[in-house]
């Protein structure tokens, strides 16, 4: 006879089982399948998505979790019970005809904003979104009622467990005080620097070949995971069988070869999830934010260390070098490269010392629309306001490099930005704990060697899964809850060389 | 309110989605996925394969189906309805634990069989196909109780509805009358023959060129499938996204060529279903026969026609033609390359006048089998038998080229084998009524142009998909009823220059 506890772990884990296949189609859907087979494919995928919906919500679920509750349970077990609960909570929250009508508004602004971004047309996106954004307050209210705490906590709970707005508000004012003098400075200090520019083309296939060195050096496990190409690069998947995707431009090696550094960061972190609890709740990743934490530590706190741009230099050139290209491709000029900071319109495009400001500029714009404190027609007014103060650059009339830019507002997604720059706190707050526990750090990775980096990371967060909480995760590895000023001492030093 | 009709037909809608997920993930496994995923994939499938089996035997689609069956239907309606009692009957009939036994038995046999075929091991193979057989003859018992009819039939019907051993035992008879002396004057005939071997290496890349060239040619729409490389090339994939694959020697183009070709006529008639009828029972593939008459139509009947390889040779030529090639490469010698006659150990490999043989050998020993009148002992010498009797060759002692060498009878597809040759039957009898309806054929396929030629199937058997049954789907193309004769006269005319 089976425990109430057991029967919700054999049903978690027929959810994994469908969770892999529904993974591999949408990897397939970005890579591989051809454009008239899309509809079917939607459809396909709304089924399984129905069928995982009333499969998590099925009433025995509700009652083995009650009866749980009362069963003896050991710390692993415990922590299981706590996600299924989690999940299971934020699926049962909705009514059925709210999360429809989400997804029919999600999807109608989502494809419309394709073509209306491209034709700046802020008048048609507007109708939609106006929709999306009464939608998203009604799951707010529901959502908050449902769980306690605040209407935009609530959504920001799907994507950082424990997270609310009150500690975001503080963090991001936090940062907020220091971060425009940072940057000033920064770009007063590179005003006199010249930086070589590497003169491509980097044909394609060199690309793809470095990525693929890059990767296996730093430990990606290709007996259970691919590199391939789609349009909007993404880490995909199993934890099993890890897909993750980049683009080439063959005008520029950087932008494909920093992306696969950042999914390997994201690809690693699932690769290396406990083998022992896959299937279990416990044994997925932490959060969004610590997820973000792996590959901004790759693609961020490594990938852009001068030990490892010496490390990759030669490797560089030998992949694209010809005549005269040397003196781009040698590690002080590359240090320029990949450390230019330089205010622009588009937060991916944007280097990781004006990147919080997009986030943080999103994150008040989105609070005020959950909370109701603002409407979509105040986005562009506001947008163009934050922009101008705190980047000196006016998006008025430009909606498509202003608050037109992103696709997460269009299916709904509001809550999941902030994880970025929590992210690069975390990364930031994990990379100085790396640099105090593994000694001679620098050499290692001057030399290529990144064990001990990855094992490091394996051990204290990879291996972790969801066990501890997002806090403890993060006290348990670096002795200190997530502090921003982490990432100030990292922006200081690399761009201020304040030791 | 629905009538019954109508929530079977959303049930099966659903389940139709759902083989779209587990085909693309099946294509995937063949395809792209790395080895060491294979453990979590077939876990995952295995759990689809429970749900989807779990959604169509649950105690309201029985319901439905006996109320439907007093509800006024039309002509498509009625053809629905008779195919989803036809997959729910063969769904319900067997008991959960000889399902599971049978999937236990099976993956052994299947799995072990990979190394006891490479390594002759007849011994430790009987000893797991002897379980295999034994809950195939399990299986029979209860489904030949459940529908009526034999016990053979009853597997037969799991891939050739309507057809019964009485039947194929009437077909192969009369095939076995005339075969043997066909085949040995065609061999006669034959001797005499000199054929120049084109010489490589045929780079892959021009190989897969012209393979992307042909489908083209013959309807293939890239918009909804794929072409890509597999260990063992299959046609897979959704109606809507079709994937075929095939495999690449650098020795040989042949191989490849017609191996894409064959996959192509499968493609073609899953893509040129009934588009209004997707989802619905009556919209599938009529059977396994009738797919692989359309795969041979295209290889055997079209490809190897003399009018096509007068099309191909000066692509064959612009893809692998270099000083001295253009004698191997012209029309006459490659008719004589694709139209050899020579008598082999193996199926995969025979021409398509001996071919016939090693399926009537399959099906006569697996009847045996599953009828209880042989045991697996008595198989290797009952091959041997028949092989030297029919082909002049021996297997004694030599399992791997002999019984060992096909993987049906390792997860218990007994019933399957036999779909090949009536496939040859009705190609034959598809193409000689495509030759007496479509004016000048010869000279449109002398042109490349198959425009006449795949309207024709698209109109008389891939847009009927299963509204008629198989003797039906025949009659109403060709006049005639399912007749071996067809295949006769054009194994006569080809290879023996009858008309």
């Amino acid at each position: 006879m089976s425990t109430a506890y057991q029967q919700l772990l054999e049903r978690f884990r027929e959810l994994h089982r469908f969770a892999h296949l529904e993974a591999i189609c949408h990897w397939d859907q970005s890579t591989m399948m051809p454009s008239g087979s899309n509809e079917a494919r939607s459809e396909a995928l709304a089924e399984l998505a129905l069928m995982q919906h009333r499969r998590l919500t099925a009433p025995e679920v509700g009652d083995w979790i009650a009866q749980a509750d009362g069963e003896v349970l050991a710390p692993l077990e415990q922590a299981n019970l706590r996600e299924m609960k989690r999940h299971w909570q934020q699926a049962i929250a909705l009514p059925d005809d709210l999360v429809e009508a989400q997804s029919l508004a999600g999807a109608r602004c989502e494809h419309a904003w394709r073509e209306q971004r491209r034709s700046n047309d802020w008048r048609g996106f507007s109708g939609n979104l106006r929709e999306v954004v009464r939608l998203c307050r009604e799951e707010a209210d529901v959502r908050s009622a449902a769980r306690g705490g605040g209407r935009y906590d609530s959504l920001l709970d799907l994507y950082e467990p424990g997270m609310t707005r009150a500690r975001l508000d503080a963090l991001f004012a936090e940062i907020g005080g220091w971060l425009p003098d940072l940057c000033q400075r920064v770009i007063e200090r590179q005003s006199s620097d010249t930086c070589l520019s590497p003169v491509g083309p980097f044909p394609t296939d060199a690309q793809r070949k470095l990525g693929l060195e890059v990767m296996s050096a730093l430990g990606f496990d290709f007996d259970r995971g691919r590199l391939d190409v789609s349009v909007h690069p993404f880490c995909g998947g199993a934890p099993e069988d890890v897909r993750i995707t980049t683009r080439y431009s063959e005008d520029d090696f950087s932008g494909s070869l920093m992306g696969v550094i950042h999914e390997t960061g994201h690809g690693c972190y699932e690769q290396n999830l406990p083998p022992g609890w896959l299937g279990q709740p416990a044994g997925e990743a932490r959060s969004m934010g610590v997820h973000e934490s792996q590959s901004l530590l790759f693609e961020m706190q490594l990938a852009r260390h001068p030990a490892f741009l010496h490390w990759i230099a030669p490797r560089l050139l030998d992949a694209f070098g010809h005549e005269g290209q040397s003196q781009a491709l040698a590690p002080d000029n590359l240090q320029k490269l990949f450390t230019r900071v330089q205010p622009g319109l588009i937060r991916v495009d944007a280097d990781e010392v004006t990147y919080p400001f997009h986030i943080i500029l999103r994150y008040e714009i989105e609070c005020g629309l959950i909370e109701g404190e603002l409407e979509v027609e105040d986005i562009p007014e506001l947008w163009n306001e934050k922009m101008e103060a705190w980047l000196g650059l006016s998006t008025r009339g430009n909606y498509r490099d202003g608050c037109m830019q992103d696709i997460h507002w269009t299916d709904g997604s509001f809550g999941y930005f902030p994880t970025y720059t929590l992210g690069a706190i975390y990364a930031a707050q994990l990379f100085a704990a790396l640099e105090r526990e593994i000694e001679g750090l620098e050499q290692h990775i001057r030399d290529g060697n990144f064990v001990a980096l990855t094992c490091w990371l394996r051990e204290k967060i990879w291996l972790q899964g969801s066990l501890l909480e997002t806090d403890e995760l993060l006290r348990q590895a670096t002795g200190d809850s997530p502090d921003p000023d982490w990432l100030r001492r990292h922006l200081e030093r690399r761009y201020l060389a304040v030791d």
